[in-house]
C-alpha cells in the first residue's frame, strides 16, 4: 500500500500524545462504565465508520463573487485521489471517494481504478453533472436539464447519466446521485407541473438502466441556481419523485438545501420510515447552502440526525442502510484539512448518539417526561468523546492529532510546487 | 329571507356610486376586448365564486401576550351566523359558514341550520378541536391528542372526530378538516416516527367514518403551539398521510403554515398534481403564522396561487376541487370588516388570474422566454379589477362600497348593545 | 435562612454521587491542567455566576391555542418567591428575582423584601407591562402604549413605568426593563416614524426618572404580538434609542428576538463595542420566539455568545457588565425543573467560554488560521465541564443533581396541595 | 445625439399603441381626477423620475454553479455605455451608469465621458472591489480587505478606493458605493470588534479623501461570499458605521442584503428619520441575495418602500434625497430587456406612491383605523399606472412597449455578431 504520509512521521507525532490519550481514555472508559457503557465497544463502532468524501471538494471552493485559489489544488482525479488518501489515513474514517462526472472523467477507469487501490480508497457514489455547460456540448443546461422542455436536451442530460453509470461500474461504485439545478428565475417562466412530469419521465429511463445491485439517489435543493422555483425542491417532491421510479431509487438529505429553520432531523425519520432515506451529504450552515465545515456550526444538529439514524440501527428498521458523505465547499481554509476536521465531526455525532441511553429515552418518551428526555439527549452529548474518536485513529494507523500531523508533513508546500496554480480566480463548484 | 343589513341601505349606498361603476367598468371592458376577454364571462365568474367563512373568525383575535376585545362580539353561534350574514349579504361571495367545535355545539343541530338557512347561508368543512382541553375532559390533550402515546387519550381525541362528522351530516357539510397541534417542545421528547405512526392509526379510524360524499382534509403546520416538532410539520408529512389514508383523505393547505421562503405556489401545483389538494384556509403572514387579513401584504403571492388553481381549472386537471375559505385572525380591526375585505382580496386574485392570457403563457414557457412569461403574469395582475369585482356585487345585491356600506349600517354599534362584552382579556384562538 | 428544600436531603442525595463527582472532577482537572488551566480557578467562577429568574417563569406559559396548566402553580409573587428559592437552592447560582408588574404588585414591598430575605433572594431587574389592559385601566393598549397616537395613553403607560422604578427602589432592584408590544398588523397603521418618535419621547421621561444607579434596559423584538411592524424590531433602533436616552440606558438582548439566521453573537459584539449591552433574556427557540429552554436547541451557539461576553471581561472591555436573567416559557415541563436546568446550561457555556486558549485564539486570528481558530473555540466546547458545575454546586450546598433532589423532595407534590388550581387553560404570559 | 436605436423605429412601433394608449390614459385621468389627483402632474413626475443603471448588469450574471452566457455581451465599458443607452432610450428613465471599478477602468477617462454625453448618458455613484482578486495584484483579498489584519492589505484596499474617487471624479460622479466582502466562514475566524474597528480606521482615510460635494455610501449585506460573519452586515452596523464617520457618509440599502421576513420599508424610514439614508439597490429576490428583477416577486413590497420616499418628499423631510439604482443579476434573460422592464416596474411603484391619499392615510393613522389605512394604500397600489408610465415614456421619445421595440430592433443579434462570445462559463459577478 502507498502511504500519502509516511507512517513514521504518523507514529512519531502520535508517540508524544499517545500517554495523555491513553489517561484520558481510560477515565472515559471508566466513567461510561457505570452506566453500562463498554468504551471498547464503542472505539470499535468508531473504526467501523465510513464516509465518503467529494471528489470535488479537494480544491478551493469559491462564491459567484470570487474564488480565492489556494496552494497546490489537485489539476485531475489522480491528484484528487492523492490527497483524499491523506484524509483518510489520517482521520482512518473516509476510505471512500465520491466522484464528479464529467470533471472526473478519464480514458482508462481501470487506470484510475487501479491507482485508488494502491492508495486503499474505494469509490462511493457517482454524481452527474447537468447543472453546467461543458466546451463543446451540443445542447445547453441554461434552461433545465432533465426537466428541459426540449426532448433533446433531455436525452442529452439522460445520455449523461447513463454514461456516468456505466463510468460508475467500471469503479465498483454502487449508487448514482442525481442532482439537478433545474428551476425557474421568474414566476411564470417555468409550469410546475409539466416540469416535474418532465422530470420524471427522464429519471424514469435513467433508473430503469440501474444495474440490479444500484441505487439512485434524488438530491433536493431549495434554491441556487435557480431563484424562484427548483423542480426538485424539497423532501416532499423528493420522496415523491422516489416512490413514482421504484424501490432502488431513494432520497439523498443535503443538509444545506432546506428553508430556514426546518427540523431536518425529522425529515430524516420520516424518510426512514418510508423507507427512502438513500443518503446524506454532510456540511454545516447558517444563512442558505453555505457548504461550510460539518458541525462547526451546529454540532447539537448534526448530534440530533445521527440520533435518528443510530435509533433506526437500534430498532433494526427495515430498508435502512444510508451512505454517509461529506459535502462542503472550503473557500478560506486547506480544504485536506477541513475535510480531515470535518470528517472528525461527523464521526463524532455519531458516537456520542451511540452513548444514548435508548431505554432510558424510550421510557421517558412513553411518560412525556420532556425535560428528562431531552436531558438524556444531552448527557450523551455532553460527553466528550474525543479520546475514543483519537483511539480509533491511532489503533487504525491514523493520527491521534491529525491536523498537526498534516501540518508537519508538509505535504501542502509539496504539492505546491509539484502542482502549479491553475490561475484563475473564477468561482468553484461546490 | 332573512337581512342582515337593510337592502333599503345598500341600494341607497350603491346609487351614489353606481354612475362612476359604470363608467369605469365600461372602460376597463373596452381595454380587456381589445385582448379578446369578455368583462360579462368575469363578472359572472365573480358571482359564482365561493368562499367559506370561519366561525370563529367573528370574534376579536389575540396572541398569547394579550387579547383586546372589540365591541358586541358574538357570543354564540347564532350571532355568529349573523355577522357571516352580514359578510356574506355585503361581499357577495361568503355563504358558507365553517363550524368549530366543540365551541359551536348545540343542542339542536337542526335549529341552527334553519337559523342559517334564514339567512341563506350553508355551512362548509366542520373542524375538529384537540388541541385545547374543555372543561370536564376527561383526558388531557397538554402531550397530545391524535398521537398521543396513551390510547385513551387517542380514543378521546377519535371519538371527539367522530361526533363533528355527526355534528357536520346534520349541517350537511361534506368535509372534515383536522388540524391537531401534536409535536414537542425539547429535542427527544417524542418519537417521530412513533408519533407519526400513532397519529395514522387515529386517523385510519376518523376517515372509515366518512360518509361516502364527504372528504377529510389534513392540515399541515410547520410550528406553534409545539416549537420543536410537530406531527403533520410539512406538505410532505401531509402528502404521506393523505396517500396512506386513502382518496377522500386530501390535504389543506394554510397559507401560513410553512417555514420562511418556501414557494407555496409550487407546493399548491404538487397537490394538484398528485390529486391531494382538498382546500385552503386564506390568510397572510410575515414573520409565522402571523393570521393577518388575505393579501394585505404578500397581493402578488395570492395571484400566483391562483394562477395554478385557475391553470388546473383550465387544464382540466382530473380530481381538482378545493374548497376554499379564509382563516385569520383580527386582532386590531373589526373582525367582519376584515373578513368582508378579505374575500374581496381572494376574489379579487382569482379574477386576475382568469385574466392571465394563458396560451401566450404556454408558448412563452415551452420556449423559455422567462421575462415575457413573467410579464404576461404581471400584464394580468397589473389589471385593476376593481369594477369586475363592484359590478359582481352590484349585480348580487351586494355593496359597491362594502365598508362603507357596513359602517353607515350602525350594525356593530347595535351588536355593541345586543352583546355585552364577555370581558377577559385573555388569548383568543385562532 | 428558611430553606426550600430541606438540606438534609439534599445532603443525603448528595452523598450517593460524590465519589464519582471527586474521580470525574480530579481527572478533568488533571486534563485541564496541561494545558494550564487551574480547575480551582474554574469552579470558583461557577460559583460566583449570577443569574436572574422572572417571576412569570415559574407559572406554567402556553401559546394562543391554550395553556395546560400544571399542578400546584404559584398564585401570587410570594409563592414564586418560594419557587425560584428552590430554584437556586438546588442550582446555586440564580440569586435574584426579577419581578413583572402589575403582576407582581404588593400593598407593602418592604414585607415582599422581608420575605425573599428570608430565603436568601435579592432583586433583580423591574419589568413593566403596557402590552396588556389590566382590568380597571382607564385607557387601552390594544394601538400602544409608549407610542400611541394619543397623548393620554401614552402618559398612562409612563406614569406606570415611574411606578415600578418606584417600587423597584423599594426591592432594592437597579434596573427597569422595557419591553412594549408596540407596533402593527396592516402596512399603513401606524406611521413608522412618528411613532418612534413618540416612543423617545415617552421613554425620555421614563429616563429622567431613573435613580442614579440605575440603569434602563430597552429590549427589542422582531415581532409578535404585532405581526407587520414593532416599534423597536431590531438591535439598530433598540441601540438608536439608547443613544437618544442616555448613558444609563442600555440594549437588551433576548434571544429569540431576531430574524431568522442573524448572528447573534455578532449584535452582542457590537453592543459591546459602543457600551451599550444592558442584560440578556435567556431562551432558546426554533421558529420564533418559541422561548423554550435555554440551551435544548443551539448548546454552540450559547457558547458563542458567552465568548464575547467573556472576551470582553478579559479584554477590560470598558463599560461591561451585563445583566443576565432566563426568560422562558415553560409549556410542558414544571416550570421549576426547566429553570433550574437552564440555569446549569447557561453556567455550563460560561464556564466553557472561560476555558477558552484566548492568547491561542487571538493568534490563530491574526494569521488567518480560520480551521485552528475555529478549532480552538471548539476544543473548549467540547470538554465535558459537568464536574465543575456539579462541585460548583456542592461547595454551595446546591444539588450535584439538582432535578433528581428535586423530584425526591416531593416539592411539587406539596404545592399541589397548598395552591389549588386557578383553573382556566386561557394563553399564559410569557 | 446618438441614437442607440432609430428614432424612427421607435416612432413607428409607438404610432400602433398611440391610439389605445391616449383611450387608456384618458379613462385613468378621469378615473383619477374624481379624487383630486391630476393625472399630467403625474406623468410629469415619471419623466423626472432617475434611475442608475450598473454599468455590470449588462452582462449575463450566473451562480456560483455556473455562468450561461448570452449572445452579444459588452466586452469592456464602452459596449456597456452602448447598452446602458438603449435601456435609457426606450424606458426614459435611466439617464445615469454605476460604473465599477477596476472592471471599467480605463486610460482615458475623457474619452469614456465624451462619449456616454454622445448619448446623453451621465454617470452615478462609483463602484469600488476589493472582494476579487484582480490580475497582479500584491496583496490577496481572500481574508479581507479595509477590516484585513495585515496594515498591508487594508493600505491596498484604501488606495484602490481612493482611486475610484479620483476616476469618479473625471467622469462628474458625485458618491463613492462601498461595499466590501469582509467576514468569516468559521466562529472565532475573525475577531467581530476588531475587525469593525479596523474597518472603520480604513473608512476613515477614504472620506476623509472625498470632495466636498461627494457622498460614501456604504452598503451592508447579511451573508455571501462571508457564510458565518459580515463585517457590515445589517442596517445597525451600517448606520453605526455612517454616525462614525461624519455627515457625508450615508448607508445604501439593496433589498436583497437582509434576513428573512425583516421589515426593510421600516429599515427605510429609520434610515431617513436619522438622516442616513444614501441610497438603492434595487433588485428582487425570495431566498438570500438573489438578484431577481426588481418588482418582479413582490411588488407590493417595493411600492411600501416607495411609500417611505414619497412620504419622506411629501414632509419635506431634512437631509433626504437617495440615490436609485438597480443592482440585478440577468442568469437567465436579456440583460438589456431585464434593465428596462425592471426600470419601468421602479418607476412604477414610485407613482403609485405618489397617488396614495396621504391626508386620509393621516388621519387614519392618528385614530388607529388600521383597515382603512391598509385599504388607502391598497387602492393606490391597485391602480393601474401602467398609461401613465407608458405616456412619459412617449412624450420622452421612448417607446410605449419598450420591450416589443427592442426585440424588433434587432440590436442583440447586431451585437451579437460585433461582439464575439468571450466564452467561459465561469461564474459573472454580480
Amino acid at each position: 500500500m502507498k502511504e500519502a504520509i509516511p507512517s513514521a512521521l504518523i507514529a512519531e507525532q502520535n508517540e508524544k500524545l499517545a500517554r495523555d490519550l491513553h489517561k484520558d481514555y481510560d477515565a472515559l472508559g471508566e466513567k461510561l462504565s457505570r452506566t453500562g457503557l463498554d468504551i471498547e465497544q464503542l472505539t470499535a463502532r468508531a473504526q467501523a465508520f465510513e464516509l465518503a468524501v467529494p471528489s470535488w471538494g479537494a480544491g478551493t471552493g469559491g462564491t459567484r463573487f470570487a474564488r480565492f485559489p489556494g496552494v497546490g489544488e489537485p489539476r485531475n482525479i489522480f491528484e484528487k485521489v492523492e490527497d483524499c488518501a491523506v484524509i483518510h489515513q489520517l482521520s482512518g474514517c473516509t476510505p471512500l471517494i465520491s466522484p464528479h462526472f464529467p470533471w472526473d472523467q478519464v480514458e482508462d477507469f481501470s487506470e484510475l481504478k487501479q491507482y485508488a487501490d494502491s492508495y486503499g480508497m474505494g469509490w462511493g457514489s457517482v454524481n452527474s453533472n447537468t447543472f453546467q455547460d461543458q466546451p463543446g456540448q451540443t445542447h445547453s443546461y441554461k434552461y433545465g436539464s432533465l426537466s428541459h422542455t426540449a426532448e433533446a436536451v433531455r436525452e442529452q442530460a439522460v445520455a449523461h447519466n447513463l454514461a456516468c453509470i456505466e463510468w460508475g461500474r467500471q469503479l465498483d461504485s454502487k449508487a448514482l446521485t442525481v442532482w439537478v439545478g433545474d428551476g425557474s428565475n421568474h414566476p411564470g417562466q417555468q409550469h410546475f407541473q409539466r416540469a416535474f412530469e418532465r422530470y420524471l419521465d427522464s429519471a424514469r429511463t435513467i433508473y430503469s438502466a440501474l444495474p440490479d445491485d444500484w441505487e439512485m439517489h434524488i438530491e433536493h435543493k431549495m434554491f441556487e441556481p435557480a431563484f424562484y422555483s427548483t423542480v426538485i425542491q424539497d423532501w416532499g417532491s423528493n420522496i415523491l419523485a422516489a416512490m413514482e421510479l421504484g424501490d432502488k431509487c431513494k432520497s439523498l438529505v443535503d443538509l444545506g438545501h432546506h428553508a430556514p429553520n426546518v427540523n431536518i432531523e425529522m425529515i430524516v425519520s420520516r424518510l426512514i420510515q418510508f423507507k427512502k432515506l438513500g443518503g446524506f451529504h454532510f456540511n454545516d450552515s447558517k444563512y442558505g447552502d453555505d457548504d461550510l465545515d460539518s458541525g462547526s456550526l451546529h454540532p447539537y444538529q448534526q448530534f440530533l440526525i445521527f440520533n435518528e439514524l443510530v435509533d433506526a440501527e437500534y430498532r433494526q428498521q427495515d430498508g435502512f442502510g444510508p451512505d454517509y458523505m461529506l459535502d462542503q465547499s472550503h473557500n478560506v481554509t486547506d480544504p485536506i484539512e477541513s475535510l480531515i476536521n470535518s470528517a472528525v465531526e461527523v464521526q463524532r455525532s455519531y458516537i456520542k448518539a451511540l452513548v444514548v441511553d435508548r431505554e432510558a429515552l424510550n421510557s421517558y418518551q412513553e411518560n412525556n417526561d420532556a425535560l428528562m428526555a431531552s436531558n438524556t439527549l444531552k448527557a450523551a452529548f455532553n460527553i466528550d468523546v474525543s479520546p475514543i474518536l483519537a483511539m480509533a485513529r491511532l489503533r487504525g494507523k491514523g493520527a491521534i492529532d491529525p491536523i498537526a500531523v498534516y501540518r508537519a508533513s508538509g505535504y501542502r508546500a509539496e504539492t505546491g510546487k509539484k502542482r502549479p496554480a491553475s490561475g484563475g480566480s473564477s468561482s468553484g463548484i461546490v
